[in-house]
């Protein structure tokens, strides 16, 4: 088992190893005051885990009950969020007691929100499962849920009490899951970590799952790295926006349903690259060499809007301050900087 | 003009005078570095301070937009959250840009809670223009909404960036909304300063306006104190919720629009000082001086609902802790302390 120490405004561990699910009683006993948890999942995650986590639980003297919702980014709503908010009240949940987010993305970002807002604020473990989300949102106390006008528009800064990664349960996501994660996976490279990039490139989708630890490992360390020079996202924590402006305007034009995370930060990354190389801010090669390792992942997809489609949602993107907007720009592999443009400009390059 | 300084997480102004509105532009240009304003109000307080403000703002060469909703607490809900969130986005406001809550105590906590999370945080300020809210509400960072289940079950703490309190809007509050807020004030007395608490007993409610920037700079200062002490209110803060318990399980027994909540904190007030006279906390002799204190404001009222009957509601009470609750009562004028319970041996108390 791997540990990654993240001092914040709050400080807590992330455990990175094979079958921890079935120890987390014991890690959660030891990182938190709650005797009780409410476990949030959907109903993809409930039944592959729910009781495996209730049994550590116990064993552990500790109770839970749970409340489960349709899977997909479709649930990340304000409706949605209202029930999790009902099911805490009828259940008499207290400020001495805490959410357990298992699942997914969607599901760490909402169970958080209501962790950090149901009586404002309750204790919150994250215990993600898909690797979108253990490489990245379970770690860093972001959470939000989506309105009709953008995603992530409503949200909160929670950091969790502790952070427990089983890798083992990603041997049964779907190839379609791992393919989103990897998304993120190569931003982490791109930004800030060429040794990462090189790992990536040298084996391939097929191949990702047989050194996971340390892959989820190397990500984690640097949104530690991030998140502990900028936890509110005031500066240098925007660089993990690399490929996301546009990335969420592509989710946006596909009303969150059409296309993953993954896949259109993918997207995003590979094209704010080629916008980056007509500036001249990195090489053509570098375009290459990003597109090359999107394909070993089969994250070298096409989509349907153009460009210039893409700009209109940039208005509502939160890195927007004012009429300014920073956007994430890669000069090489694992050097990344923020770029800063008018929205009209940004808006006049998308043509 | 009176000032307090605020020194929480953040460190803000509550400025307290005469015609205070009219000189918003010039205190907030100064207070924040925001040009842009989404000014949130309901459809009492629009027509007759909008205008006002919108051109102090224009003064000092600040833009606003404004958001109205009906009156009344029925609407501090997620149905009305979202359409401000969705006002927000249509508008769109980004993380450079400020809320500023012109209104009552419905209008800054929702305002508030809005401006905590839309995009994760923008800029705040508070022009309360209720008694209640100038005395209360407005200071401290405590924001919410309800939710069918309970009141302000759902919120964030957010400190405002600047308060203004101008007291000449209290001239124009209708007689029940002037006594609502004395709920409040007699409790800052009870709690905490039996000189204020005197000041109260020797005027009443025809007269209270003659010295009220006195009585609203006492309120504040007593909530500084508190606030300083304990923000997050894990300990000194809950002494505000001297009255608070009960007086919550009596408004939601009337389904929050049946009594007001400075009504329902006098009651609340009477009937944990007749149980702490009970029980030998205090003396008879409180209950009496308090009662004084509260006909002399109007607020001396019956309510339906038996002891018992607001037992059930305490199980949703924001400070229960698991199964232990902890219940202010007042050992004196001006002395007040939390006495700890089970939740069990409260219900059973109340019979």
């Amino acid at each position: 088992m791997k540990t990654v120490r993240v001092d914040a405004s709050s400080s807590y561990d992330v455990l990175i190893g094979k079958g921890l699910i079935d120890r987390a009683g014991e890690f959660i006993s030891k990182a938190s005051s709650a005797k009780r948890f409410a476990v949030i999942c959907d109903d993809n995650t409930a039944p592959l885990y729910y009781d495996r986590v209730k049994a550590s639980l116990e064993g552990s003297g500790l109770s839970c009950e749970q409340f489960v919702f349709p899977h997909g980014e479709a649930s990340k709503c304000a409706e949605v969020l209202g029930r999790i908010y009902s099911f805490l009240a009828a259940s008499h949940f207290s400020r001495a007691d805490a959410v357990i987010a298992l699942g997914g993305g969607v599901t760490g970002d909402m169970a958080g929100y209501a962790a950090a807002t149901y009586l404002r604020g309750l204790g919150f473990i994250q215990i993600p499962t898909s690797l979108l989300s253990q490489v990245d949102s379970s770690v860093g106390g972001k959470t939000a849920i989506d309105i009709p006008e953008g995603k992530n528009l409503v949200g909160a800064f929670k950091q969790p009490d502790l952070v427990i990664i089983d890798t083992d349960t990603l041997s049964s996501l779907p190839r379609e899951f791992l393919i989103d994660g990897m998304g993120e996976v190569i931003k982490y490279g791109m930004i800030r970590s060429a040794e990462l990039f090189d790992k990536l490139c040298s084996t391939d989708i097929d191949h990702i799952l047989d050194n996971v630890e340390d892959i989820v490992y190397d990500c984690i360390s640097i949104k530690r790295d991030v998140v502990e020079a900028d936890e509110f996202d005031r500066g240098e924590r925007e660089l993990l926006n690399f490929g996301h402006t546009l990335g969420h305007s592509i989710e946006q034009y596909y009303h969150y349903t059409g296309i993953s995370h993954g896949r259109a930060v993918a997207k995003g990354m590979e094209l704010i690259t080629r916008i980056a190389a007509e500036k001249g801010i990195c090489s053509m090669e570098l375009c290459d060499r990003l597109n090359s390792c999107l394909r070993l992942y089969e994250l070298d997809i096409e989509i349907e809007p153009s460009l210039s489609q893409l700009g209109d949602a940039v208005l509502n993107d939160k890195k927007r301050s004012g009429n300014n907007i920073d956007i994430i720009m890669c000069s090489d592999v694992g050097r990344s900087s923020a770029v800063k443009m008018t929205v009209d400009e940004f808006i006049s390059i998308l043509g």
